[in-house]
């Protein structure tokens, strides 16, 4: 399993996502889900993976190699709009997927993936996509201000309670980092270290990124104050009649 | 969909659960989801039920006509043990789901049902227990203290963070109030009202029982500072570096 996040709100985007992959229970690694794709002043791109790791790991390296080949008919450098790289990462997904769809449904597993490609293209709009294993993809929007793929739901209530539009950068990482500890002590396959890239609007330019191990002081400094500060909030809830007297 | 749970503390148990019941979106209704059975000074019961709703009101139904029919081989009053019961519930589903399978099968739903039973018999140790709808049951423990069934991954973070087997009966059934309404918020297939039964350990006598709407001053009150608690914790996090200067 896996459990990646993107946040667009008014100042820029957030990304983050977890490490871990297993075959079953029995097989566990660490692998980093997110890749920056930098071209200073001129284009931005994230993309967080998740689903069948040797699907994930195909379309990337499908990626750098349509960067390579000058006779490659799309790439990441050659679309005008954000949302032509989401339909070629789709499109490189599903030819992964289809290549290995027979022999992956007659070992009942999948080859399904699924992606958040986000960034911003000089002169244009920052954006977030995810990309369905389909090939097809949505934008986050003012309503709908963040995208998760893999295991969302354990780290979602706290990204409906803060998350809004006009919420700072920071609050936004500080939000994802919380959902992202959230579903680690509650799912088993979604595990550290965490990867974090904080992209300011029109900054063009490698984002702010860090790998935070459960050890890193960010972290760990995180995960007490948020225990603390749930457990105050929790000892304030409301009394039922009878522990008023 | 649904989200139930109980939860045992040293003191005794808390049931919860919602009351939305829906056949795809475009059909929502209410629903009890918690039926209680007291004799008090004997034993005392409390069903929560998730699923199909039709398995679910015929186990019901059943358990009320065992209880009245004097032939009938096993009911809710003559086994000796808690886990005699589950086994008895279990056995109830199984038989409706069958007499139902080949036609639900057919149209592509399911008949399948899961349970929580819980309560206390005189001279025992109450408990609580989840019945699959294959039929078989697992209890909970010291070390994992509550069960769930349904809806149950939006509401678990807050359970794993404060339930124990020490946590007072009040605090779990507010911890239960708070994992109900973050489900609830996050998933519109789980609804209000919302159910709240508290047991003290050898009671036996009627539990403490309450229906929550989202105007019941207990809820709003909780729900309110909740989220505020949630901010205020939010708001004390940790800042980046560059935060700092």
């Amino acid at each position: 399993m896996t459990y990646c996040l993107a946040i667009k709100v008014n100042k820029g985007l957030v990304f983050a996502s977890d490490s871990r992959t297993n075959a079953g229970v029995d097989y566990i690694a660490t692998y980093s889900k997110m890749t920056r794709f930098v071209w200073p002043g001129e284009r931005v791109c994230v993309l967080l993976t998740s689903g069948s790791l040797a699907t994930s790991q195909a379309v990337v390296n499908a990626v750098y190699r349509d960067l390579e080949n000058p006779d490659a008919e799309v790439n990441l450098l050659r679309p005008k709009h954000l949302h032509e790289l989401a339909s070629y990462i789709g499109k490189l997904s599903q030819k992964e997927q289809l290549m290995h769809a027979k022999a992956m449904e007659k070992s009942g597993s999948s080859a399904e993936s699924s992606f958040i490609l986000g960034g911003q293209i000089k002169g244009q709009e920052p954006e977030i996509f995810m990309i369905y294993p389909q090939g097809n993809y949505i934008s986050a929007s003012h309503d709908t201000p963040y995208l998760q793929i893999g295991e969302n739901k354990y780290g979602k209530p706290i990204l409906d309670r803060i998350i809004q539009a006009s919420t700072t950068l920071e609050d936004a990482a500080r939000c994802a980092l919380v959902s992202l500890d959230s579903t680690i002590r509650s799912n088993i396959s979604v595990g550290p270290p965490v990867e974090l890239a904080i992209y300011q609007n029109n900054q063009i330019d490698e984002p702010f990124h860090q790998t935070l191990t459960l050890n890193s002081p960010m972290y760990k400094s995180l995960q007490k104050q948020w225990t603390q500060g749930l457990k105050r909030a929790f000892n304030r809830l409301p009394r039922f009649e009878w522990e008023k007297k």
